[in-house]
């Protein structure tokens, strides 16, 4: 066990690196050159304008200006300026709502550390169990002495750890309570105050029936005209367009490579750059490049307005699913909330995602696979969590010297050297857990896809749920108890239920000390990593040198890149419930908690405001799912606080924890009928206000036109390749006269668009 | 444990009673003076006129042509007589779908039964492990040389149970998918070719918010006429009467009581009758009786209308609740189905129940306790099935000879005596334990009141529910594993999981005799004596002989019963159970399940068709329960086999296993999601179909004046005291000219109402 010193040297490190981290932050961010990798969201925003045109020549890269270089911390208070009303406007309500989680962290466990310093602390501190028994148990540390190990066996004092613990789960309980509350409200106002969507009068219909005397069209058509005739306006069929999307993705990569060479010619005009046909461009004929992309352009270029008129002519590419609008949102929301037909599996209506948040590879799964792909992705999902240590441990005894020498027999003599031998043992295994650990979220993400979500945002909260627990299992469990999940599983199934929780209970208190250091890598610099943004700084440097040529390439070139909800949710779970595990046992850990909270929320508000650019809004759908990991997470604190009482002499006291759990999940199945349907259904009172504000201001409002083109695949978008999809709405009616967006008027009318 | 023989003499035993009930049937339900009793339905149907007018003095009350007596079986081929079509319109569709259960049961087990006996009883049989051990277990039978036992451990025999394990389970699988099929198609052409009924246009509304300025009838008006302004129709708003409720129920017995003296005095006009005005007539100061009750039931006459007054005007009498009722179907299954306001514990719209449907006392409770109640009945409900026998324990110590004396120092003598004393001590724990369970289903059913189901039919299949757990643990588990269902909670918590189930499952084949003795009493000659219907035929003869005079009081002394689906759906439950516990391990229990079954669905259906008439109609809203808790036994069965086999030296096949379970859990999963939303919502398009076709046929109809009294409190109907309300829709609509319709027909006008 680590005593108090090594947590000290501990944190004075990753404190050290956080610092280092912050500092190359502060000068970076500084640098013209640096500009567009750390504020892109105000050039989407089309707010700031390159700042190379107005300085001198080394001005242009380099800030000279030393005086700034003093108010290097100067972007925190900056972060927390912006009000939230504006915050919500100028980035959207998902990325508000997501800081809050690391808000509501702070309010849960600021008042509980000062709790639990104030009433635990002394308890534990003066139990004196570890000093009594010095003779038999060497192994303790003044950390220990803080912790609930130093109350001995069976004391009186237990009760103040009882009664603590209710009163955290309260305290839990109730701002979770009023955050929910909060954010309800947040949701509603963000819908109401909206500006006219075209998803607020879309419903997105899936498995049509086929009929034999009619298209799919046609039997849209006639369906709701007839079971919806005071409202049904038009719908818009889906095309499946996978096909075409392929082979534009596949032109906008050539088109890419052709400006690389142009570049390269334009600053060497002496020689004509070449290029392979083969390969990567490594193998086969060489051929001049910018004739050779150009040549392989138009061919693709021809194939997709054939396949492009081939999907639009051809029935069969209409997939049994559509877009239907209607008149008003009173109607949408009714059919979006009622059932169509006696046949629960066919003419199912939900409310449409908005256009950017469709996924339109899954419109068209019928329902008996959607249950088949359920299921077959439970089991996957179940084999994965237990067992994914099977297939890496088959690879890490792969990846070994013996395999090298035979597959790179030229290597051998390299890898026989003693150092590098050992350098390949000591790192090889560890690497292909890593590489495990970096794809693991892409392939929860892939089963997600199988499962046949329809919108973007859908598949987000169903990876995170995945991977939440994932993480629970593999990283919480099984730190705590030593040995893979599996056979923790294993345990699980044959000792008596009870004797898991007291295994896991009892070591809990002496993992403080690995969780402490834990939180301080990956929570503190972590964070301070992120704020660094090293990766998209490399990759826009290397973009703005071989591909830029325009203003607009390079604000192509920007990668602002998004909160990766899917990701980063359940890592702040873990962080939620390593709080709730520690609280009542072990302090110590809450002030580190507290600041990764703080420091987490001070950098995520800044990078929403200033770099990041969300994929699309979903208006908070997720916060249900949040609510539900925390309490999943106090419930399991809970359990396991019951165990660790129960090997320390006090059973029957214990059994006053058992109230704990119930009213917990009592507490969860409140709120979700009480708020849940604020994320799901779309109220008739609001609808019906919003149509009778909109029919008194906009009595002319042709709504078919507005919606032509709304639900309309993105490749058959003819402005798509120029314009990114993302920042639509805010260009139709800027917060203020931009650069862009007079840059934007003075292109052709067809552009503004879509 | 039983051999062969005596479950031959336990069978001959309950035959022979089960015969006996018969027989008593078939004689008594031949004699006129007991038509009443055994052909109920008939009368309420106004199609059987009384037999008593027709006859000689004697032949009025006994079947005197021997003849009839020859066919006295006569009964079962013309309960199966009638077409499933016409049963529903006699009978109702619950009623119709609660006999397919029996049904259900034959098409499961019949076949089970052949397979079983063709495939499991020769590899039982031929397995002579309990041949070899002959030396060392000396307690076997024939019995258990057909079931599992007989097969010695580690045998690759096996692999037939396994293989038929899963047969079953899939047959049982696909059985129930065709039912629940046929069920919900049944369903929906009944709902679909029904007459137009209140309910179809009406919407329940519950949690209405109080508003300052306006009272709740005009706050719904105001807010329906807003939001649903093209299908609002009216309301009726809910009042409490509770108390005028029980005030008219005390004038009716007081005019019953009035009416038994009438009679007394007419029988023997020389002298007045008497009574007391005290405690039950017993005590206190002596009165004329006559004259005694008509005071008392002016009394009571002027307190109801009094509190009739007073409901009526006192808007504090007004509950936050109300039918609204709608021009169209349409309006109301788009009310019915979504979210009215963006506060979901407010304005909370359901289908509105059939009137007579309605649970009026549980039309305002709070959104918030409603939560509470259901969490503190769950937790009544843990520890009702788990902790019951601790106060039935109780009062049975304290129901012992000492207590007796001490109460009743007067039997002093009469209880030492030893024949007495011995058999109230052998007695009393039982009748205590007898009781309980006699009073049980009134338990559970106030536990369901309390949670605040607003209809009848929801509190029925709630009972329902908490039943079948009851007899889950404390009758199945109760039996298999000897000790306390607290003990075996306690097993449950302190073993390993896979222990328990292997205690259990290895603990099944030794019961299976317990099991054929179970059936044939309850089952066997339960059913036959269900069939005679004792209860109601001495009530009937009691009321006849001292409460009736006119033909309209022999009607009202008639009681017909109905299925009580609360109490007999979860025993049929257990059954199910036993037959999926037993087909892999002792295929000899099937038959008489099998007999059981067929005899239940022979019985009940006579008693629907001649004698029960149900309080509601809910269109079969019970059979996704039916579904699932059939599901339920076969998962838990399918984990039962598993830890039998497990301790057979089987670990590894027994893996084989385990796809059992999940697949089950998937299929439930699917026939919800296929299924049961035909039970729970009303399609559009079919309510689309309806209005359309309504309008075509009755263009002129007034929907207000025929929706204006649907939905009042039953007391404030005027005739409500004349005629039962079940019968209303027969009445108006009957399917031939009957006695009972040409006599109300030539009452007064006003009483044709309701």
């Amino acid at each position: 066990m680590a005593t108090l010193g090594d947590i000290c040297v501990s944190a004075a490190v990753n404190l050290l690196s956080a610092i280092a981290f912050l500092l190359a932050f502060a000068i970076l961010r500084l640098q013209p050159i640096n500009d567009r990798v750390y504020f892109p969201k105000w050039y989407l925003k089309g707010i700031r304008g390159s700042p190379t045109s107005s300085r001198t020549a080394v001005g242009k890269f380099v800030n000279l200006d030393y005086s700034s270089y003093l108010r290097f911390l100067n972007w925190m208070p900056a972060a927390l300026h912006m009000p939230e009303p504006e915050l919500i406007d100028h980035a959207g309500l998902d990325s508000a709502v997501y800081i809050r989680i690391y808000l509501l962290g702070l309010k849960i466990f600021a008042p509980v550390a000062v709790l639990a310093f104030g009433a635990l602390v002394p308890v534990n501190w003066t139990g004196r169990r570890l000093n009594a028994s010095k003779s038999k148990e060497l192994t303790f540390s003044n950390i220990d002495k803080l912790s609930i190990s130093n109350v001995p066996d069976g004391s009186k004092r237990f009760w103040v750890h009882i009664g603590m613990s209710y009163l955290f789960s309260f305290w839990t309980c109730f701002t979770l309570y009023r955050e929910y509350k909060i954010i309800a409200a947040m949701r509603l106002r963000f819908l109401a105050s909206e500006r006219r969507r075209p998803d607020q009068f879309t419903v997105l219909v899936r498995n049509v029936p086929p009929d034999p005397d009619e298209s799919v069209s046609e039997h849209i058509e006639h369906f709701f005209c007839v079971n919806h005739p005071d409202h049904y306006l038009m719908h818009q069929v889906v095309y499946n367009a996978n096909k075409l999307a392929a082979i534009v993705a596949k032109k906008r990569a050539m088109i890419n490579w052709h400006i690389y060479y142009e570049n390269k010619y334009e600053r060497n005009p002496s020689q004509r750059p070449v290029t392979r046909t083969g390969m990567l461009g490594i193998f086969g004929k060489k051929v001049d490049a910018i004739n050779h992309y150009t040549s392989l352009i138009d061919n693709l270029s021809k194939q997709e307005e054939e396949e492009r008129q081939k999907v639009r002519n051809d029935p069969d590419a209409i997939v049994p699913a559509a877009f239907v609008s209607f008149k008003t949102r009173w109607g949408a929301a009714v059919c979006a909330q009622t059932q169509q037909t006696s046949n629960p599996t066919v003419w199912l209506t939900e409310w449409a995602p908005e256009p950017r948040d469709v996924y339109w590879d899954n419109l068209a799964i019928p329902y008996l696979d959607l249950n088949l792909r359920k299921l077959l992705m439970t089991v996957a999902m179940f084999f994965l969590t237990f067992f994914f240590m099977i297939p890496i441990a088959l690879v890490q005894s792969l990846a070994n010297i013996e395999s090298i020498k035979h597959v790179f027999p030229f290597l051998a003599s390299l890898v026989e050297k003693p150092s590098v031998k050992n350098f390949i043992q000591g790192f090889l295994p560890g690497l292909t857990l890593k590489i495990f650990l970096i794809f693991l979220p892409k392939i929860l993400m892939t089963m997600s896809k199988i499962e046949g979500f329809t919108s973007l945002s859908g598949l987000d909260r169903r990876s995170a749920s995945k991977y939440y627990l994932f993480i629970l299992v593999n990283v919480f469990l099984g730190s705590v108890v030593t040995g893979t999940a599996f056979q923790q599983l294993e345990q699980l199934i044959d000792q008596p239920s009870t004797e898991f929780t007291k295994t896991v209970g009892s070591t809990i208190p002496m993992k403080a000390t690995f969780f402490i250091t834990y939180v301080m890598i990956d929570g503190w610099a972590g964070i301070a990593a992120e704020v660094l943004r090293l990766t998209p700084l490399i990759m826009f440097h290397l973009k703005n040198t071989f591909l830029v040529k325009t203003e607009l390439d390079r604000q192509a070139a920007m990668d602002p890149g998004c909160l990766d909800f899917s990701i980063s949710e359940p890592r702040i779970q873990l962080y939620f419930m390593l709080g709730h595990v520690y609280a009542p046992v072990t302090p110590l850990l809450l002030p580190f908690i507290v600041v990764f909270f703080a420091f987490s929320y001070l950098v995520f508000r800044h990078q929403i405001i200033n770099v990041y650019n969300q994929h699309y809004e979903s208006g908070a759908t997720f916060w249900p799912d949040v609510h539900r990991r925390v309490l999943t997470g106090l419930i399991i604190s809970q359990i396991l606080l019951m165990g660790l009482l129960s090997t320390r002499g006090t059973n029957k006291i214990t059994l006053v924890l058992i109230g704990q759990p119930i009213l917990t999940f009592w507490f969860y199945r409140y709120c979700k009928g009480r708020f849940e349907s604020a994320f799901i259904k779309f109220p008739l009172e609001e609808a019906m206000v919003k149509d009778t504000l909109e029919r008194a201001v906009e009595p002319t409002l042709n709504l078919r036109i507005y919606l032509q083109d709304a639900y309309v695949h993105p490749v058959f978008k003819r402005s798509e390749l120029e314009k990114p999809m993302a920042v639509d709405d805010e260009e139709e009616n800027p917060l203020i006269q931009t650069t862009r967006a007079s840059r934007l008027s003075s292109m052709p009318e067809s552009d503004n668009e879509a």
